[in-house]
């Protein structure tokens, strides 16, 4: 089986840390791991499958001979770098929102939509975290039944902000424990003991960036511009996992009962519901886990065709890196690299 | 002026206590105060206006010659003692669900359906926290353009639960920090850095106790069977406010301008709405307040007359113990009693 040249970018950052150790734990076909970041963080000593790697500063000459990047970097870097991969001849799966709602880029959910890999020209975009679970609990349903409108709310946690977010959370809560000085510098407020209704930049509709995502993203990897979706995305004081409350309104009947058997049956999804038994999905549970969490499905009696549902993953996991490599490894088996 | 004698039972809970301390802050006319608790409270010693008062056991006979009794020591208590009050003349205030659904009970919010107060028989109901902090915004806006249908979800801070509740949240995030054995007592899982989407208890629907509150105490304080409410309701590791995002859908077109202008002039709500320099309710912002705040205001893109809101109110307060001594305060002014 032919081994590849694969690189992550951003690899000390916290999803970065993730496509390492996941890449490892798959066995992924590996020739050679580089690993890239910021001048800040160069010079980390970062070991995988017992090999000590020396992290490198990400310079436009970084790709060559490189066969397949990661990156994880934010936005900005994903601007200005990727651009120099695919020039190399890398295939780019790319974290960042940079080229998500591309036309010329597929964005991809391996169990979904698999087949927009074959029309990539070198740049495969990783969908946002929140859309990843919620379209792998969805596309089942969504196939089933078609969707005529989502209204979501997400109980998002620090670590999609990345390692800075978390200790802050931490810091804060030992502030508070020992009545000391609380610092705020990663977020506009305090985060811990409190809930921020704010992801990402506001836009001049009163939606931010991250809501926006939510909905452009939804339809794009669903192939279907019809779907209606309002979101609300909010910060909780958790450290690893999302949560969402998902409304769907389907436009054919569809039972809680059909739902969850519709579910069980989907790979990628694990219906956690039995109530009587305060049975249902949340952060502990979900994290480290490869799985989209799923309970509370409950028929809606607000609207005929109408579902409530619970929808939680690790972010890190499913919603970044896993679904980052598991692209890279659909890629591989579909023989695209 | 007439003075009143007045109890509350309840006395040493988190929503008992704010009572007592909202009484003093209004200058409550009271001639006498009279505190109740269990057998395993009673005999605390309590201070109101520089006075002690101490707690004593409730009684059938505890309600001898007093006018008025705040009720917030659950359910049970409610459906146990309330008819014994009642039948000592004694008009009954109960922030406890027992009654709220009754026909013959008024579900009242002062600034909403304060003339439900005259048809009162006795007992009035105090409605849930998280569908009184909702329906203060709610209600102009069903009043200019009428409402089709809500969906809500919620971000609920521990202390809707009581004291102890607060306290396994501080004591969890202590053990956490101190690498030390977290104990679970009163929620099924641990809170601290978790989510946990039960309030309430499991009924066959898959809703919850609290859910359905929602749904059924927001058509009764309206007066409308026919707004359509879907409710999920989720407790996050906060202490104090509960944390709403709304999506409701009218009957007519509302900008998110007129909105906002609407619940600008509406007394007891204000609206907290700067987004571009992210200026947004919080449930800190909102603790120890007496309004109920609304921000992110902004049209829902999904359909055609929906906006989407965020409402935080702190849930001891308007969402308890304020909103009980305001339907005291005007059931005075009403000459009720």
């Amino acid at each position: 089986m032919k081994k590849y040249k694969v690189a992550i970018v951003g690899a000390t950052g916290a999803v970065g840390n993730q496509m390492k150790e996941i890449l490892q734990e798959h066995d992924f076909p590996i020739e050679k791991l580089y690993l890239f970041s910021s001048s800040r963080s160069a010079g980390k000593v970062l070991e995988f499958k017992e090999e000590q790697i020396t992290v490198k500063e990400l310079t436009p000459d970084s790709f060559e001979g490189i066969e397949i990047a990661l990156f994880s970097a934010g936005s900005k870097t994903s601007k200005e770098y990727v651009p120099y991969a695919v020039n190399a001849g890398c295939v780019v799966i790319d974290n960042s929102s940079a080229f998500r709602m591309q036309s010329d880029v597929p964005l991809v959910v391996p169990e979904i939509n698999p087949f927009d890999l074959k029309w990539h020209k070198g740049i495969i975009a990783n969908p946002n975290c929140s859309t990843i679970q919620m379209v792998m609990v969805l596309k089942p349903l969504y196939d089933r039944a078609g969707i005529k409108r989502v209204v979501v709310s997400t109980y998002q946690s620090t670590s999609g902000t990345g390692w800075k977010a978390m200790i802050e959370l931490r810091e804060q809560c030992e502030a508070i424990m020992n009545k000391k000085e609380v610092n705020v510098q990663v977020y506009p407020y305090q985060i811990a003991f409190n809930v921020i209704p704010q992801i990402g930049a506001f836009l001049p509709n009163g939606y931010t960036e991250e809501e926006l995502k939510m909905v452009n993203e939804t339809r794009k990897i669903l192939g279907d511009e019809t779907i209606a979706v309002s979101a609300t995305t909010v910060r909780v004081p958790v450290f690893i996992s999302h949560c969402e409350t998902v409304n769907v309104e389907l436009k054919q009947k569809l039972t809680a009962s059909q739902a969850k058997d519709i579910l069980s049956s989907t790979i990628g999804v694990k219906v956690v519901d039995n109530p009587e038994d305060s049975i249902y999905p949340y952060p502990l549970m979900a994290k480290n886990k490869d799985e989209v969490y799923v309970g509370r499905i409950r028929e809606d009696l607000s609207v005929p065709f109408g579902l409530d549902m619970w929808i939680v993953a690790d972010n890190l996991r499913k919603g970044a890196a896993l679904n980052a490599v598991q692209i890279a490894e659909k890629m591989i088996k579909l023989r695209l690299i």
